[in-house]
């Protein structure tokens, strides 16, 4: 088989990237692992920037996005008591972001993907492995029913996550990586139950963090910050919301409607970047190369860029026989994941309790304070959530 | 002997503060453990914020100041081979800070005071001892040549640093400290050389943090960061201005002027609050009852606020017979201290070396980055920088 670009991972980088490139002529295979009924039913992220709903227009996908998504002008912070609101629309000349799940942006562009005819989408392929890519000579093989295929291809995207084979396929002296791990884990429980407050709310307390988020205006996604040896068999839905009760204003918590969890879990936190992104004729896109805390929601906001980018620079290599956004890819594209990088970094580090020490508190506190007191301050939560702007000059 | 307010410590505060009540007629006595010479030789600080200007100018001994003082807008960051500048004066609505040595001050100061009528000075007082301040009947008790002399007063100001008997004699139940120490310290040298910019440069290097700063056009004051274990008779002056050089970006490091130091020592870092700031009839002012790193140039410009609530509420006391303000003196002055504490530890965070994980710089340089890139990111430092304002609600 040959294509012109191979794509591992069928999530929604590799899906939104094969879309982007088909609109404009250029052909792509996917290899996912899974069937595609276990990739759209993974509980993932749900708060898209700007830059990520444009990129689902522009793959022309965005019907029911447009439809659905909730959109948010400002988030809630929580702290000693208090309620302040960070107006993310009027402090950034409009910016906004829009509540969609994941599960639905997935569902979305499979809907698209499966009837494209530039993508063919190959489900439950195993074994998968990059070669070649270093010596001009890009190939994916894989597994399915038993029988080994080869495809051959012009370039390919790694869109297989953190535990991807595209990054751990890389030869040990061509990759740099950088990591912290955190001191905790979040606990998350999904639930048909009215949002307790209309945006979102960061919580900081004594107790530890607390997140309340949401996918519509009927299911609810909430947060605590737990302890990295917590386990979920210990977690029943009553003990998870006293807990994430406890955490909150008392005029915010007793307006919370608790539910039956149609989801619960815990995932660690972890900030980590591979560098560079680029290894030949293989380009790493979203988690395979960056992984954010969720606190911020960047996770698939950066992911977008990455498409961004990548999508740019291969159309501008088929189309007008360009390499030099090809070389640029890596350089650019890791310039706003260290930005998200840090930005995320922050956001967790104010709101979370690491040490316990008191002093770490008193100045978190005094921290939400001046940014909350200050323009200036709130400005800079406010234009990181709506998320940093792609790069204007990569075009 | 008797006076209304007894003041422990005859540096910059207890000389200010003692100024302040005099010109409106309040009368005090200050105990200083030291002689006029040495308190004046003490290298400490040299940036004045507008608040501690306008306090001198009130306790009107700012003649020098205001004819010497070299007045800033802006300041340099260095890190990744850039040179950025925070144009304070433009981003803050014209406020700047002003370069004029604590020396110098203290100087000032004591040229006023020790012409006083209203104020006394008792230099060399050994074995200082607040005592009755808990049962409505302060006393200062202390040793001079030999002989125990105990000062009855209305109101004790302890203004004795970090290491006085005015902190340290209070019971351990009744305070509560919070304390962080920096795995660095600062290495300081002071020489009668041109300073190597005409602003102060904060460099972030993967060596460690560097500081240029100075006290005129004549005299320069430079720091590095170093190991706590490092030795001041390991460093020799070449030593020291070959490392600050290797610190900072080449096309300022080769216009350097090196020279003899006059004075070089490590001093420890630290972030320190105790809290409250009042005990009976004792109130707690500056560095007896907080600690900020150098960072950001806080110490003595947080005295000022310390020493502007508590003049303010002693005035209205003695003049209005009102004991309002100082009941609010302890919460407004610790709400000025925790953002200043806040601000000093992040501006050491974002600068210095900590523990050398290759992320921790990634994630500093950013965080300037992202900084230097955005108007309110630079906003949030000169807002700071220049300090946040007293609190108008206070009079």
């Amino acid at each position: 088989m040959r294509t012109q670009v191979g794509i591992i991972g069928g999530g929604p980088s590799g899906l939104c990237l094969a879309r982007l490139l088909s609109l404009s002529g250029i052909k792509s295979v996917i290899l996912e692992r899974q069937t595609r009924d276990y990739v759209e039913a993974r509980i993932r992220a749900g708060i898209l920037e700007q830059g990520m709903v444009d990129l689902m227009r522009r793959a022309k996908v965005s019907d029911r996005l447009d439809k659905e998504g909730l959109v948010h002008d400002g988030i809630v912070l929580a702290f000693d008591g208090r309620e302040e609101r960070v107006d993310m629309a009027s402090l950034t000349g409009g910016k906004r972001v829009t509540v969609y799940g994941q599960t639905e942006l997935t569902k979305d562009l499979y809907d698209a993907v499966l009837e494209d005819e530039n993508v063919t989408v190959i489900f439950s392929a195993g074994e998968v492995e990059p070669t070649g890519y270093l010596e001009g000579s890009p190939k994916l093989s894989y597994t399915k029913d038993g029988k080994r295929t080869t495809v051959e291809c012009d370039y390919i995207a790694g869109c297989d996550g953190y535990h991807g084979v595209s990054r751990a396929s890389v030869p040990r002296g061509m990759i740099r990586e950088f990591e912290r791990v955190y001191p905790f884990g979040w606990l998350g429980l999904l639930a048909d139950t009215p949002p307790v407050h209309e945006e979102l709310i960061y919580a900081n307390h004594e107790r530890g963090f607390a997140l309340c988020s949401q996918r519509s205006h009927t299911r609810s996604r909430y947060y605590v910050q737990v302890g990295l040896d917590e386990k979920i068999e210990d977690w029943s839905d009553d003990r998870f919301w006293d807990e994430i009760r406890a955490r909150l204003p008392a005029h915010i918590a007793e307006r919370m409607v608790t539910g039956p969890s149609l989801e619960k879990s815990i995932a660690p936190l972890r900030s980590f970047v591979a560098e560079p992104l680029r290894f030949g004729t293989l380009f790493l896109v979203g988690d395979a190369g960056h992984i954010v805390p969720p606190t911020g929601a960047k996770g698939l906001n950066l992911a977008a860029s990455d498409m961004y980018y990548l999508s740019t620079a291969l159309i501008a290599y088929y189309n007008e026989g360009r390499s030099d956004l090809l070389d640029r890819y890596s350089e650019v594209a890791l310039r706003r994941v260290w930005a998200a990088v840090r930005f995320s970094w922050w956001f967790t580090s104010i709101t979370h309790k690491f040490g316990g020490d008191p002093i770490e508190r008193k100045i978190q506190v005094a921290e939400l304070d001046y940014l909350m007191g200050s323009t200036a301050g709130k400005t800079t939560i406010a234009e990181n959530y709506v998320g940093l702007p792609f790069d204007p000059s990569f075009k």
